[in-house]
């Protein structure tokens, strides 16, 4: 069994910004040399997430509206901490902070329409994204 | 290690409809042979969802109604594209489209009222989900 | 390739309770010597979830209201079971039931603010959490 680990750095330059990653996750996967097998694409904040949707920009905006009503802007609790990201954390429980991508013939085994996103909620600053391949390689 | 994939199909009569699918999943894991591993049940499409839950009918209509409530149709941005299905991309996002399950001693390790989902969102025509068991087999 | 599984056992004072569980984890990983994988934990049960966020008991309090607005107690179609957890297992299906953790170097490989919760939303009775290690251990 191969594991191979790298990790994708953003400094987005609004507070909230989507950014696909798809291919640079392919791109490690080829780096890996895993044929057949899984990588893990997992945000190392709580208040960012990773997910698997559309790449179209009328839906994208349709996902930060929706989000800011199901997590609206408020006086939360967390704020007496000195922070003002309470919503950006309940973001990140809706959206869920990673996936886990299936491995077949070197390839990321996805649907037509499917592309892997980082959702950053409080942007602005340096964060990070764990990219873990795990399977089969050529080279056994 | 051993690994092992095949793809569930589906064409629900609805354009809504929850399929369960815990059985279909427990004979492809003893197809693979694993004996000790996880399996990765992923939907391949952004508007359907795979999920654990209860085998309960009034539950399933409970979970309907609820998400129809978080994510209801609207006039979604996504639809000048020509698209009608909106809420089922944001259904796809609560409810995550993929679990991984446990293989011990060759088996589905499930709590006693745990059962695979394959929930539909945008359904009436041909799906798919991937199933990869990936572990440890007795062959070695 | 190594695989190690060990169960943690939960019953909660309380209906619902958020439990800290990353040194648990942590020392599971440990005792399995795996060095590079992955770690999956997830609950046996389908009114609990395990998620990754903020150790701070303002935003955790935050999340119990949060969930509470988004899936209040109501006279949901389940209660006609004689059960009366409706809104548990909606809580269940936004916060997910599971997470996967990397390993890289013998450790879990979190952010610096991340930790691993059980949450209870049907407690004051036993419950279980799987925890299965899979990867390349020192050994081979």
């Amino acid at each position: 069994m191969t594991s191979h680990t790298e990790y994708l750095w953003f400094e987005t330059a609004k507070q909230e910004e989507f950014v696909r990653i798809t291919d640079e996750v392919e791109a490690i996967v080829a780096r890996s040399g895993v044929t057949d097998g899984m990588v893990l694409v997992s945000a190392m904040h709580i208040t960012a997430a990773v997910y698997v949707n559309d790449w179209e920009s009328g839906l994208i905006a349709d996902i930060k509206d929706w989000l800011n009503h199901l997590a609206p802007k408020a006086n939360y609790r967390h704020h007496q901490t000195g922070e003002d990201n309470g919503e950006a954390h309940l973001k990140n429980l809706i959206m869920h902070h990673q996936v886990i991508l299936p491995i077949t013939e070197g390839q990321l085994d996805l649907g037509p329409w499917q592309q892997v996103f980082y959702a950053e909620f409080d942007g602005q600053r340096r964060k990070r994204v764990v990219v873990k391949v795990m399977g089969i390689s050529e080279l056994g």
